[in-house]
């Protein structure tokens, strides 16, 4: 899956001739905003792409493809730039379409419980737009991201556990393919078994089949009742226990995070706050008022039994925005423990019953790393992140965190689970689809080729090499 | 999309050769054997294929595969031929693989809630199976059909509103592609980013990309406290709207089935029932006791300010599951109206908030038909059946039939609705894919035509004709 044009130094002039005419003082290409394009959030290297055109339209993404098509020169979509394994990188050159600016949210439809949204919508922008309609997006990965970012890596968040992922919250996109045509992948039906799923090849495709320039999602009612604890426990294990347990009680909590106590510490020190720096689990329930009250009690039983300690209710919605201000913000918090670092994110996810030894064993043996090591987890999904805290220039640090990651991923998959609970593919996790999926790749080549036969759309990305 | 070869009346010697080597005595050409398999319920005209080969593991579907593929001969995949859109009959010739025993159940993981099975296995095997583990599998077709089968079609049921359809509920499927190739499509992780999503690429494409030839399948824990009730309208609109109601409201019910006063007319005659012959709800709730209890009175109360009357409880398991057998068997209790006759199933699916125009105005047009006409609705998805009672072989009720219903296809596709909720697409709607799919179609195309360039499976189902 090597792009078979150049790899670009620069843009044929023709293209940017072309570009320029259609986009004018949108389209640029200064090293500012080349660099800004060219990396998200992690320990990538920044690989910037020669131009970055800004989009307005589905039309005019069209158009750009069809140009860059005629020229055969790559194209990678950026959102917010929040990606965490590579996604935004530019390792075949070529342009950049940001749709950052496309963030119109254009028909809430509260009958239906769905919205039709730009890509460039962001999950914090879209909830406070709703709230006074009593309505809520519910996945809600860490970062300010886009939506239409969101579900090109078929993202998920805290809230998987009880409202699911992208791939259960979009209803239908609009994408605009490598040859230009522009297709809307659904209907706004609840359900339908009317041919192809296009709508989920494209969630989770990385911007690789095509790029999504409209989206309908789904919306829950905020619910009546809404509760929040904190729960504190000796070690990994008995923690992590304490959720699979509720889960396989079918206790349908909404969130239960999992935080180490070195998480805890950079916390403690990133907010100025005072919680104990041991493993600790954040809860919260949705439901009517005593169906949160008989939902919370079971879960603090199950915690009491597991020795957790400390039981404590957020009260009131300001301590409880604090809550989960603080969970979403732990990657700037990890970042932090170490100025100039990056933060390297595992990312695997297991069926229930591995996940209490995994996380365990992980935690041991990630304990006597060179540098900060920290451990959380949706552990409701059987997904964790173990925090590498790197110099990405130290190369011994990057091969250790390397040899981490590798031996992380290995077990995983040979528990049946996978590489990336949440994060993608990108450039990081391509090394390890062959392993999670033998045959399966071969398929994925073949549809990459039938539908981008010119390998314009995120090249080096998804996909292994041949 | 015709398919490149011959349209098959006999099989080529060294192919029924080959088959009979690998299969002995479970490769058929008997007459019989070809005709049981060469049509599914509905009012499809019976096409039977060449030979049945009656399988028994993923290898030997995989060897059949290579040998039709070497010989460029059709496979139609069958199950328990319960298809309502003509799936199983093969308008191109060839053979057809029956998959009804392979009927295992392989692992049950209560601890992970999801079991892994042959396709075979139906889905009351499976629910009598999982009973005294505490676990059911909530998709629920009306017929005794396989679970393969629901997959290939995305199929649903009445408990769609609360646990999702196939798409939701198939967490990874083995399936055997054009060439023989074996693919797993995923592990056993509740959740994953890696890559293209194959499993939900497989479920719904009924074996026009795949055979699927083993599945892993979500399962739950049988609700602590389960409920059921059902209410008498005056009318459509009134019974439609407390469900669209309740589900706006966020009730979280399990189930809310519509059935009008004909439907209940021949529920009366089959079952020697005494039900009030007007338009019924039946609900159903689960949950902690409390919970139900809290539901059920929300409902109760949304359906008498909208006119509900009659609202009773079904007291005690016996009468619970009479209920729901009696809904499970409508299509035969409506088919009962008229001996000799079919039923003609329509199946579109819209938003909610169009859902109690759409059947009011269906219901008023259909009540002059020549034929026995019902109506019953999954109504929680936006999904409803219209039952055209007709003899197939009556040229002029065949085409008030297709008249009905195209005129319904298209005002939901209208309303951004669908062709099909959860029936499938099979020959009997395909000439509405361009409608409700547009350029999506091509989409399709290319990945059929990229997956199987042969166009061995399943030819002549799903995509339009070019």
């Amino acid at each position: 899956m090597n792009a078979p044009f150049l790899n670009l130094t620069e843009l044929p002039a023709a293209l940017s001739g072309g570009l320029n005419a259609l986009l004018g003082g949108r389209f640029s290409t200064s090293l500012p905003d080349r660099e800004q394009h060219g990396r998200g959030e992690s320990y990538h290297a920044m690989m910037p792409p020669q131009a970055v055109c800004r989009v307005q339209s589905t039309e005019e993404v069209a158009a750009i493809v069809r140009l860059c098509a005629e020229h055969r020169v790559p194209i990678t979509p950026f959102g917010a730039g929040t990606s965490l394994e590579g996604h935004v990188t530019a390792p075949h050159g070529g342009i950049c379409i940001d749709l950052g600016g496309m963030n119109r949210i254009l028909t809430v439809r509260p009958e239906d419980l769905d919205v039709t949204i730009e890509p460039g919508v962001t999950r914090q922008q879209l909830n406070a737009f709703l709230r006074d309609q009593g309505l809520f997006f519910p996945v809600d990965p860490g970062a300010e991201c886009t939506i239409g970012g969101m579900a090109a890596t078929r993202a998920s968040g805290t809230n998987a556990v009880r409202y699911g992922t992208m791939r259960e919250n979009v209803i239908s996109v609009t994408a605009v393919m490598a040859d230009g045509t522009i297709v809307r992948t659904a209907g706004r039906a609840r359900k339908s078994s009317a041919g192809y799923d296009l709508t989920r090849l494209l969630v989770g495709s990385e911007g690789t089949l095509g790029i999504i320039t409209e989206l309908t999602i789904r919306l829950y009612g905020i619910p009546e009742a809404v509760s929040a604890a904190t729960c504190t426990f000796p070690d990994v294990a008995s923690a992590v226990s304490t959720v699979v347990t509720a889960i396989q009680c079918g206790i349908p909590v909404a969130r239960a995070e999992f935080l180490d106590g070195r998480t805890m510490k950079a916390i403690n020190r990133h907010f100025k706050a005072d919680f104990a720096e041991t493993p600790t689990l954040f809860f919260e329930f949705h439901g009517t008022k005593a169906g949160v009250a008989e939902q919370a009690q079971q879960v603090e039983e199950i915690a009491k039994s597991l020795n957790g300690t400390n039981f404590q209710w957020a009260s009131g919605q300001e301590e409880l925005n604090r809550l989960w201000h603080v969970r979403h913000n732990v990657h700037y918090a990890v970042q932090g423990m170490r100025p100039g670092a990056r933060v390297w994110g595992t990312d695997v996810c297991v069926p229930l019953s591995q996940l209490t030894e995994l996380m365990r064993s992980t935690h041991a043996d990630t304990q006597d790393a060179s540098f900060y090591v920290t451990m959380v987890g949706h552990v409701g999904d059987g997904n964790f992140h173990v925090g590498l805290i790197i110099d990405p220039d130290n190369p011994a640090e990057m091969a250790e965190a390397t040899a981490i990651n590798d031996r992380l991923v290995k077990r995983a998959i040979a528990l049946e689970g996978t590489a990336t609970g949440e994060h993608g593919v990108g450039t990081g996790k391509r090394k390890f689809m062959l392993l999670e999926h033998g045959t399966g790749v071969g398929i994925m080549r073949t549809i990459k080729q039938a539908l981008d036969p010119l390998g314009i759309l995120n090249p080096g990305k998804v996909l292994p090499d041949d």
